[in-house]
């Protein structure tokens, strides 16, 4: 994959990332040094061992960490913006699961994945974790042409023994098997930058058996889990009637051994997660995927997120995909700030909003932190990063500081504006 | 003006608009009749009496009226998407004032208002409500500019006599002065489809003698007048300090005579208008611009939209550039869909949040109205078009109505793929 190898090379331009969860740091006219898919540090001079490297010369663009969209659906991209009218509940009826069985043929799967794939590798993210369906060679396809791209991510086959359509159903026997065949072959693929996620859907749809043993293959595969959590007030409903022996929505996946320290965990939306739920989430180093642009599309809530990051819970940003309408986290990071202001304004005065600083905070360094160092420009992470051409969005102003300029970009900008890509040092665009 | 003329024609394709409040209306395979720049109807076969017109066919695009924005700052343009952490009023102090002044300058009003002008042009935009800024000269060249677009719209000189920086404060006589020569001015200009409209900033900013004066412009010139209401709460306490007479802020406008029956008013916002406040709007069918974008990223709050369509308010949509950040009224669509889910959810369950196509509807007929008959492919209405090729943004879908499709392309759509627009007969793209 020529495109898509490790380069070692030489930025020159200016720089916006995260110095911490509340505030930007900027850098002019100065080089930000990548070897090895890692990042050697931002110098106003470059040192004497990095000067046989070639240069590429962005002043005038913005450097930018790239952004990782910690959930978002795959086989829910072609129906996206579709029965936003509806609540999660119905909608998984009429658009989700009848859509998702369409995977079982490979050819859909084949044309349809490599769509979903095109639009991520042209927009602003470098990283995903990405549901698939339950099929297994679909999923298998979707990795690989995930791998093509040159992005880093997890793709997970989706788990569900009940309380789906029969027409997309698995026995608890054959959601195992399946999982355990679609592992092996992973592992054989030969993958560097594609990695599998234990996926149970959602407790609604997941049996306590099923889900122990996905636990037990997280374990002895060493892969991660991800599912949702306390998104809907009518999903939370739901779980409270079905897990009887559970003293909240978390606790049917601490039981079932799916969140446990130790086994890296994304939660997907976590709405109208309590005290008790936040406890656990904290206590087992779970990530949030906020997925504002989903939550307020099917009116289920806002989450408390400036909570969530001031008790120190670990938080990235997601669009969604197909809750949320549109693959672009640029238009995530501007959702998050406008949700959680609403949710200050109308609902929780006592939480404040999401400052922009904090917004990007989380959908770089905040989600980047799932995949390892990732979501900063400091020595020693890995090197992501969109080169943008802001500029190019018309204005008269001339005296805008970096962080201004990002500000303006989140809020203005689309994939038309980025000029360069880069995953892991990988040339993406 | 060679390429904004009015033209004879026929399009023949696929058409949605809204048939009420709430409901759509399509047509497949028909033909769309503008004549004298006003719609003649949508038929299965084109009548006798068009068949000599040129007909453009425009199959597998889809065609939809235009979108009308009834409140943006065209010198706010410059900032837009700036700042976007604070409230109303140090917002106000920080970014708009300091900007607005530079438009005493005609030379950079000029070229500023040239890049606004055309990105309204570009867009999904064919009509639009528009505040300049306080300079008479500056007012008249966005007329000017505005005129060349071939757009419809009512620009406003704005008026300010107290509670403004003092670089920026007009006396009350130069005030009124400035908006008589302008008057005259703009009436001499010879302009075919930008009409003045008069604009007292907002009652924190206009004394009352100010604003009595105004409104007899209004009446002696017979123009319609706009201003702000209700927007954030620290403003609304403001007006109650300021108008020890009044009984609610819309009061203050009726005392000075600017909101009374016979003249056309538009107020922006309207996030806290209480129940006299809201009787006070529908006495005297005041038009509502409901400003969502701008509502959010000033923490102002979400306005009661749906029961205002429930009660037969007036209702249309706006960008409120630079309070909301973009131009696009696409965005502007998706955002009072999102923003009334919310609300619904988090602080008034008993006003149901606006369906899809209640939200298309305001953002067309709704804030149509204001100009006439404007907002609807029925007989007699003005020809206000878009011809959007929403099938270029991916999907394996091949099965969506013609409604589906609208939804897909506000939630997806930006001005990539318009391909075609006219504002009252009028070719612009």
């Amino acid at each position: 994959m020529e495109n898509v190898k490790k380069e070692n090379f030489v930025l020159y331009g200016t720089f916006v990332y995260s110095r911490d969860k509340s505030e930007l740091i900027s850098y002019t006219d100065s080089y930000l040094v990548c070897t090895g898919g890692c990042s050697r540090g931002i110098f106003r001079e470059l040192p004497e061992e990095y000067r046989d490297l070639p240069i590429r010369d962005v002043r005038g663009m913005l450097t930018v960490p790239g952004l990782i969209d910690l959930h978002i659906h795959a086989p829910q991209y072609q129906f996206r913006g579709s029965g936003m009218d509806m609540e999660l509940l119905p909608w998984l009826e009429k658009y989700t699961f009848p859509e998702e069985e369409r995977y079982k043929d490979p050819e859909y799967a084949d044309k349809a994945y490599s769509m979903f794939a095109e639009e991520l590798k042209r927009g602003a993210t470098t990283r995903a974790c990405i549901f698939a369906t339950s099929h297994r060679s679909a999923t298998l396809k979707l990795m690989e042409i995930m791998e093509e791209t040159g992005l880093c991510t997890f793709v997970g086959k989706v788990n569900m023994d009940r309380n789906v359509p029969s027409y997309y159903l698995e026995s608890t026997e054959d959601s195992v098997n399946e999982t355990v065949e679609w592992l092996r072959e992973a592992k054989k693929a030969g993958l560097s930058h594609t990695f599998p996620i234990i996926t149970p859907r959602f407790t609604p749809s997941c049996s306590r058996e099923l889900m122990l043993k996905l636990a037990s293959l997280a374990e002895q595969y060493a892969v991660p889990v991800q599912s949702h959590l306390s998104e809907n007030l009518s999903e939370v409903e739901w779980v409270k009637e079905l897990e009887g022996d559970t003293s909240c929505y978390a606790d049917s996946y601490v039981k079932a051994g799916i969140i446990k320290k130790g086994i890296p965990c994304i939660m997907a939306h976590c709405v109208w997660s309590g005290d008790e739920e936040q406890e656990i989430l904290k206590d087992n180093g779970v990530f949030i995927a906020h997925s504002p642009d989903s939550n307020i599309n099917l009116s289920s809530g806002a989450a408390p997120v400036k909570a969530y990051l001031d008790k120190g819970l670990n938080v990235g940003l997601a669009t969604d995909v197909a809750g949320g309408s549109t693959t672009s986290m640029i238009s995530s990071v501007r959702c998050a700030i406008q949700v959680s202001k609403l949710r200050n304004r109308l609902f929780d005065g006592d939480t404040p909003a999401l400052s922009f600083p904090e917004a990007f905070y989380i959908a770089t360094k905040g989600g980047g932190a799932f995949f390892g160092k990732v979501g900063s420009f400091d020595e020693g992470y890995e090197f992501d990063a969109l080169i943008l051409d802001d500029l190019s969005i018309p204005t008269m102003r001339a005296d805008m500081t970096p962080e201004e300029r990002l500000e303006r970009f989140i809020y203005l900008g689309d994939d038309r504006q980025i000029r360069g890509k880069y995953a892991a040092g990988r040339k993406i665009l």
